[in-house]
């Protein structure tokens, strides 16, 4: 429990309340929905919680210039249904997105599925206008859509999980929506046959906006949502979601078709958009699903080379077998970002033992294999440990410095990342 | 000149080099193939130029992870061809490309008329090996296609012209190559019928790769290079391209014809390479017809909010009548990226101070509207003076802080940006 909330509705307030935390030194969380699963916005040391959802304006969704002007406290959901009213498109999609705020994805560095073709909040940052432990305020990066002056603090600020300093107003870059969309569902033998289909698609220049996989655990623990059942054998589901002018989509899916068909068990294809909502019903039940297998999920969101997922998620599999613990992987084959969950029975201490223990020699092996611990979540206070596993003493050094230099007496979000 | 001059081949080598500058204190600079326009790889305060032309191997490129590792001193032009020979895509395109280097590219943020689509330079940068000054050397990044363990540092030595670090191995990122291109060449009565007839375009859902506009002062110049009269009234020209899958490719070009022609006087269309590049031979006359009419420039490479930029070339023109001198503009419209050239007698020293005092009034309008002054050149020397009027003095401390960090005794690249 924090010792205080602040809900400010200006940033005047905001920099008034920087500036009383540092006179009197106390920690200020900055805080949006509080939906980061790495308890990045939790008062972990106490302190003082700072809501941004009262500032939670869109100030301008500019057609021209392809640029929108809003608010931290403004949900990411409504913002993508205003921008896609005028015909355009903000495309980062985190599963969050109806229940979290613009504020907290760029703090946080938020991902989703569409980051194999569109990039991830981070590549739609354009500047920030951003509060400095003390009070003081500061205007970084632009409202064009290129400049190379100075050093780029705004990918700095992204995803630096309210540690160096507090957004108040974000200039966020748009692009033309595309009109039309389709998805394609791919049932395999296995994710070895998944990754060899999906890089057939890449070769014939194939570019889709979306490509999930959910492994033969996930599809287990999803198989009693959906209306029919699932094909004999058939142990990985790929899901593709192609984009663009509509001529172009449906050829795109001819061939993706073509390509799969070569290696799947059957191939389903949609357009309508309750046609596709069905297709998407396995991803979307995998949530409700593990929580009804049991009460504790450790939840990782590691990112590897795509060639090595597959390795990857044998190991995971095999390691878990060998626990007997659950591991369901799933998560976006296109950038090699896969969600990893162990489940297991909180009450039985033994069980979360294992599940800390799997849960090492997984990362572990995500670092042999080139990859990263985290690819949307961040760090917040569950990876702390890690970070000293991936990152070098000499990078972590630069970063602790870069802390300072923003906040030299440490009241901004303590404890977390490093 | 510089005293000295080293070619090393390995970073090992570079990291001695860096040690004995820390001990002996003496300014490092260094250098791709010198083609940055601002100075940025010149020794202006002595020392040591460090080129990193013989570090210039092309060491992977994955096409099931759709990355590439790279020495710094490898050809841009020479790298986008080995990629594209695999069917691969790495998008940016400085005018440069054929004889800068991708460790440039990188130092300096560089852009390219496909930004508008497919982003610049430091889109691409997932992972880079650097030395620090003193011979430390550091990994920032990741070989993954996301991720965000820690601050990001890949994107604050990228821009940050050789300042920071030396470059000596980087990871980037590829995308699936687009099969078929076609051209698009728009002839206009003014600026103002392009922005609005691109408008058009853009709210037709369609996505250019590139949208290039040439003023009337630039096509009066490069009228004697083409081998077809200039139509009547005409006094500006858009190129678009476009990219994809053919049959999308064609329909895409279609809606944009009708678009285009409700305001242009004339429109062409190309899709075989020679044809389309007899459409861009305006935009490739640029820099010989500008060399003909005198023999000083200034060339500044400013970004605009879209919206802003007709009133922006109008301001320019007008300006540029009232002192007497010629000032071609011309550029990337898709991200509002106007090269501005002021072209003056250089014997002539009353022409040279009415270029600069030009100058000046220029970028100040550019900064009042919104704009940066730098899209994708940089700082270097040559817009050192200007750097204050962009950037917050809160802003520039912070920058010259974390110079601070990497660099303590200031040996790298000393005198430029700041």
């Amino acid at each position: 429990m924090p010792d205080a909330v602040a809900l400010p509705e200006t940033a005047d307030e905001v920099a008034k309340i920087l500036a009383l935390a540092q006179e009197y030194r106390f920690p200020v969380i900055p805080r949006g929905a509080g939906t980061a699963t790495t308890g990045a916005s939790l008062a972990s040391k106490g302190g003082l919680i700072l809501s941004l959802l009262r500032l939670n304006h869109i100030l301008e969704i500019n057609e021209e210039d392809l640029v929108a002007v809003v608010e931290p406290g403004v949900f990411t959901g409504d913002f993508k249904r205003e921008v896609e009213a005028r015909g355009l498109f903000y495309p980062p999609d985190p599963a969050s997105y109806e229940f979290s705020t613009i504020g907290g994805n760029v703090a946080c560095g938020a991902g989703g599925p569409k980051g194999l073709k569109y990039g991830t909040t981070k590549d739609y940052v354009l500047g920030l206008e951003v509060v400095l432990p003390g009070g003081d305020r500061l205007f970084v990066g632009r409202r064009t859509m290129k400049g190379v002056v100075g050093y780029d603090l705004v990918h700095l600020l992204t995803g630096s999980e309210g540690t160096l300093a507090v957004i108040t107003k974000l200039i966020l870059k748009l692009i033309p929506k595309p009109p039309f969309e389709g998805t394609v569902a791919a049932w395999f033998s296995g994710p070895k046959e998944v990754a060899e289909a999906f890089l057939k698609v890449l070769q014939e220049g194939l570019f889709p906006a979306t490509a999930e996989l959910l492994d033969e655990t996930t599809l287990s623990a999803v198989k009693n949502f959906l209306p029919e059942k699932i094909p004999e054998k058939a142990k990985a589901l790929l899901l593709l979601e192609f984009d663009g002018a509509k001529k172009q989509v449906e050829e795109d899916i001819s061939i993706a078709e073509k390509k799969l068909k070569e290696i799947c068990l059957k191939v389903e294809i949609a357009y309508r958009k309750e046609d596709r909502e069905k297709l998407w019903l396995a991803r979307r039940s995998i949530s409700p699903a593990l929580k009804q297998i049991a009460n504790g999920k450790i939840a990782d969101d590691v990112v590897l080379p795509r060639s090595k997922v597959p390795f990857f998620l044998e190991f995971a599999k095999q390691k878990g077998k060998e626990k007997g613990l659950f591991v369901a992987c799933f998560g976006h084959l296109g950038d090699g970002n896969i969600h990893v969950n162990i489940i297991f029975d909180k009450k039985d201490l033994s069980q979360l033992e294992k599940a800390q223990k799997l849960r090492e020699e997984i990362l572990s092996e995500v670092l042999r294999l080139s990859g990263t611990i985290s690819g949307e979540h961040g760090i917040g206070l569950t990876k702390k440990g890690y970070l000293p596993k991936e990152l070098s003493p000499a990078g972590l050094s630069i970063m602790k410095k870069i802390k300072k230099i923003f906040d030299p007496y440490g009241i901004l979000n303590p404890g977390k990342v490093f």
